[in-house]
Order: structure tokens, then C-alpha cells, then sequence
């Protein structure tokens, strides 16, 4: 009998795509507006997901103000009102798509949640984009 | 071929997070401001989603009229405009938490759907805060 | 040249319609199911609005984290997770519908920000149902 | 290591529930004010989602410019402003419920997308009623 | 003081552009796709929005229950999973903009609603777009 | 009779926010993160609402197909993937704080609208902070 349990949070943040073992013309020809060198950014609106049993004395799958602090400190606090290109030690080397950024997240969560429980992520770069990845 | 059917519905509720196998004081410490004995409430915002094959005549996974009316009679007509640890029998004895919600609200809601079509709930606590469960 | 700023915030909280200078009898024929003495609850959405004049050297009608900071103070730590009608002094003998619950905020508020800044209120108590209060 | 990416996009249509083996008696039976013969109507809303490996020099599973053009084409162009039982070749003898709907249009976008990647579509007909198929 | 309390409401219909004084041809030429003659439809959601004095014994400026029922009987009753242009009498002569119509919703309102409230339409015809209508 | 049109638009930008008269020092000071050097960004959602009477005509106050596609020259294609303080000229010496983004988007706007018609603005910076200019 195992239910999931989703929290939001959010953060927003500049980005730019950006391959680095492409020439610029190259990065402008498969990115568009998106590889603009003076960046852009988003609000990201973020849902985590975490399934497993039911606790039969708590009646949570998992504490939502620990999720909620956890969210917090391990995301919102390295990458609200950051430039992700330039701040975020993963993308240094990794493109910051919508699809990195979620996997990225997922690992970093991954780490701090008991590993009893599964985890999924819910990452919308815009109300009309979003992502989701599980791990596998 | 199978595809879901999902149908949104509310209830407005009081509750309070307690498990009265537990002082007071522990209360307090696990559930936080949730234990106030006074109650707090939420509206709650309800999905049933119903998967299974169309039915050739009707282009009808099930008839949402039909889903509609079982929602309000076996959920909302119960939990609207209640207090659920006080009124509404399941919770005497067990805590109110979200994760216990759906999964009464499923139980109650499987009992009237065809077995022959799967059925999953969604429940939002808050905009910020919901839980899924599909009864396995 | 006065430019509005608004800020969203909420809280959740238990309340019950309730005249005390009513029958029980008279409460339940004008407020039906919303006078249940068991009490109900909401998550309300509430949207703080300042108009003035855009300050020169900011950018800012108001500094957002100021008046973040003060919703917080002045309204969710005194109202969430609160049973409304018990535990906040102004609903002792005020009735907490929604359109009270907004004049009450107004009045909290409009007590903490600077008289040349014009103050508007809206509420949400459910997602279909909302209320708004300017002061006049 | 497989996410999902998610594209949302709108068409405005008139339908009504129709078999066209039935007769008037039986479709309004069945069917009731959806019936209506002189048709209503709908904001459908449509989250297409495409579940595949992320490519790892762009950083996408699909490039959403492609995607958001693929489904403009396919779909909007199609369906958006139009009469879905008279004026789209699926309809004429197929009952356009948001299922049989949601069907079609995963039909055709199959058909354009890569075979490596997974598809699934969730169609709103109303902000309360909406479907998800994925193609088993 | 006067507070203003607004009620949500919504209701699925058929329409087409079309002022029937001009050639087919000029209705085309400026409604575009609008004008299609088989029709196409939407979603509207409403939102009736009153104002007035807070009634010291209830706490209401309009009970919602009336409103609502008001809103139902006047207006949902009227116009949902109808073809506004064929069905609704007020459109025989009157193009079914969204401008229009929120002016025959105020008309019909209004004649119900006590003239010391005051009344104001906001009619949602897709979710990007939208109109407000206050009688004056 | 003047009924409002509402048009739904969006951009996604960087910005800091930054007063070039002070120290970098004093920007940290007022600014907080939201100075960071290196730029964060937002989804941009921009309502713009033009108010006027009906065209008895065509039943509208404004094309909203013209509208639409002034809010795309206007605004989205000099906006849309921007960083605002390196790529706008008018925020080269204005703090782009929502409130100067807004006053900026109405005066562009307002020189291309018909001066019949009152214009104003609403522009979310994030779904919980947003302003509203209407020129006065």
C-alpha cells in the first residue's frame, strides 16, 4: 500500500543552453534564442515526488516540513536568483536544459531521501514547458 | 487500448493531525502547529481518475454524469463542510493526514467502480501539498 | 504616475458561520452546513495590493520583502493553522465570513504601512468563491 | 536514464456526443445535453509528453521548437476553430468524447515521432474533466 | 465600507462570429476563422463579482448560496452546452462576442440583484483571453 | 458602455536588479540576492487590458487579434529570451523592477493604441509578486 506524496517549491534563475565543445554558430543554430550569450531565465516550479509506505503511527509517507526544508536547503538555496551557467558547479560542464536541470536535482535529492522510498521530479521551466524524471 | 478518465471535485473540511495512542506532548512534537486541538481546515481538491477500454457504442471509458454523482454522494456529501476527526467515522481512530485521506477515499470509491477498471486518487491538501495513491 | 504591487500569501484555518446573538436554531436555517459546531476549514489565498508612486533611486512602490516580512507577521502567524472563530480575538464576536476576515486584514495591515501608500485586500476562500476591500 | 518532456497547446471546437447508429432518442438518452444537436463547445487544452533517453550532446530528449511545431501542424491546424464532428475526417463516423479524441490525436502524432520514443497525451475538455493515453 | 464578494461559475457553448448584416465574404474578411458557419466553442468561466455594505447580522454582502443559485438558474441554465447563436434569443440579432455576451450576462444579473449592490462581469472565453464589463 | 479586453501574453528574461548611481555595496544592501552580478531571470505573464465601448459593428473594443500581435512586436520579440539590463535600452540607466518593466511596456503600448481607448497593465514577475500600472 504505498501512496506518494508531492511538494512544490520554486526558484528562479538565468540560464543560457550552451554546449561548450560547439563553435558559438553552432550553439546559435541548434539553441536559437535560447544560446543568447547575456542569458535568460525562468521561474522554475518544482514538484517533488516521494512514494512509499505509509508509516502506521504518523500516517505520512514522509514528513512534509523535513521535504520541505530539505527542498530547501539542497535546491532553492543553490539555485534561487542564480545565473545556473555561471554559479551552479554541475553546469559548468553540463547544459543547463530543462531535462539536465531535473536529472541534476534528482541526484542531489536522491542522497538525503531513504532509499526505501522512490523519488520523482516535476520541473516546469515555464507553465507551457516541463519535465519529469524517476530515476530510471 | 486503455486511457484514463480523471474528474476534479472539493470539500472544504476541518481536521486536526493526531494519533490518540500518543500524550499530547508527543502531538505536539511530531505534528506541530497540525496538532492545534482546535482544528485547522483545508480545501481539499479532489482527482478520481478511472482507467480502462473505451466502450465502442458510447466513446466512454465510464460516463463522467455517472462519476460525478458517485463522487458527490460517497465523498463530498461525507466530508463536505465537516470535521473529519469528529464527524466522519474512519478517522476516530485514525490520524487525518493527507496519505490517510486518499487511501479511505479510495477504498470508498472502489467499492462502487466496475473491477474491471483501475482506480487512482489524488488529493490536494494545499496548492503546495498532495498525495496520490492507487490502491497497490 | 501609482503603480500597484501585490504579494500572494496564505494560511490554512478552521472556522464555523456563527451569529452568538442568534439561536442555534437561527444559525443553522441562514448558514446551513457553513454553521456545523464541529467547524470547517480553508486554505485562503490572500493577495495584499499597495499603490503609490514608484520611488526614484529603488524601482520600488515597496520593497516585496518588507511587506513579505509583514504579512507574515501581521496575518499567517496569527491566523494559520488556527481555529479562527477560537483562537483569534477579533472573531470572539465577529462572524468570520470572508468579507470580516478581509476587513479584519485590512485593518492589521493598514496600521503597518505608510498612510501614503493606498491599500487593497482580496481573499480568496475557496478558489471559486473570493472577496476584495479597499477601505472606502 | 529516461525523462519525460511536456509541451502544452490549445484548440478551440464545437462537438457534440453523437452515434450515428443510434437514434435521436437513444444518443439523448445516453448522451443528454451533450446531444445537442445544434452542437457546444470547448477550450481543449493538450499536454503532449515524450518520454526518452537525453541526448547527450544537445542536452534534449526532443527539441521543443520541433515538438511545439509538430503539434501545431498536426493538431492545431486541424482541429482549432473548427467543428470536430463535421469537419474532422476522423469524426464523421467516430464519437468525439475526449477519449476518442485523446486516441486520434496520439494516432497522429505517432506517426511523426521517433519510434525510440515513448508518447503519451493528456487532452483537458474542461478545467474538471480531462483523459491521458499513452498507446496500450 | 463596502467590500465586493465574487462567485466563480462556468458553462461549455458553441458559437461563430457573425454580424448578419454583412455579405459572408465580410464576415470572413474580419472574424477570420471565427466566422466559420459550422462553429466552433468554449469553455467560458465566469466570474460575478458584487458590492456593497457588509450586512451587520450576517456578515454578508450577498449570501453566496443565492448567488450561486441566481448564477444557475440565470445564466448556466441558460447558455451551457448550447449554440449561442442558434439557441440563445439574445443572439439571433447580436454577434456573440465575448464583449457582447458579458453585457447580455449583466443585463439578465441585474434585474435579479438588489439595486444598492452594485454589479460587475468578468466572462474568461479562453484563458488568455478575457473581458470585464461594470455597467457603466 | 465600456467593457475591458484582456490579453494574456509572456516573455522569459534576465534581469538583476541594480541602481547604477549607488556602490555595489549599497545595490547588495537594498537589492539582496536579487543583485547577484551574474543575473537571475523570470517568466514574464503579462495581462494587458484595453477598455472602450463596443463597436457596434463587430461587437468588439478591440480586434484581439490585433492586439495580440501588437503585444508580439511590441513587446515578446523585444523582451522574449533578453537579459533586460544588457539588451533593452531603456533599462541601460532604469532599475528594471517590475513596477519600471511595467510603466515601460504601457508607454511603449500606449502609442500604438487608439487614444479612445484607456490601456492598462498587469505583469507577473513570478505567480506570487505582480504589479499593475494604468497610466495615472
Amino acid at each position: 500500500m504505498r501512496v506518494t506524496v508531492n511538494r512544490k517549491a520554486h526558484f528562479n534563475a538565468a540560464h543560457r543552453l550552451y554546449n561548450n565543445e560547439w563553435t558559438d554558430a553552432r550553439n546559435a543554430e541548434i539553441f536559437g534564442k535560447c544560446a543568447n550569450p547575456n542569458f535568460h531565465g525562468h521561474n522554475y516550479e518544482l514538484i517533488v515526488s516521494v512514494t512509499g509506505e505509509i508509516h502506521p503511527e504518523t500516517g505520512f509517507v514522509m514528513d512534509m516540513k523535513i521535504l520541505k526544508n530539505l527542498i530547501r536547503n539542497e535546491i532553492e538555496d543553490q539555485f534561487d536568483h542564480k545565473n545556473l551557467n555561471e554559479e551552479v558547479l554541475e553546469f559548468k560542464t553540463l547544459n543547463p536544459t530543462a531535462e539536465n536541470i531535473s536529472v541534476v536535482i534528482w541526484n542531489k535529492l536522491r542522497l538525503k531521501i531513504d532509499s526505501k522510498l522512490d523519488l520523482s521530479i516535476t520541473l516546469y521551466e515555464t507553465p507551457r514547458n516541463f519535465v519529469t524524471y524517476c530515476g530510471v
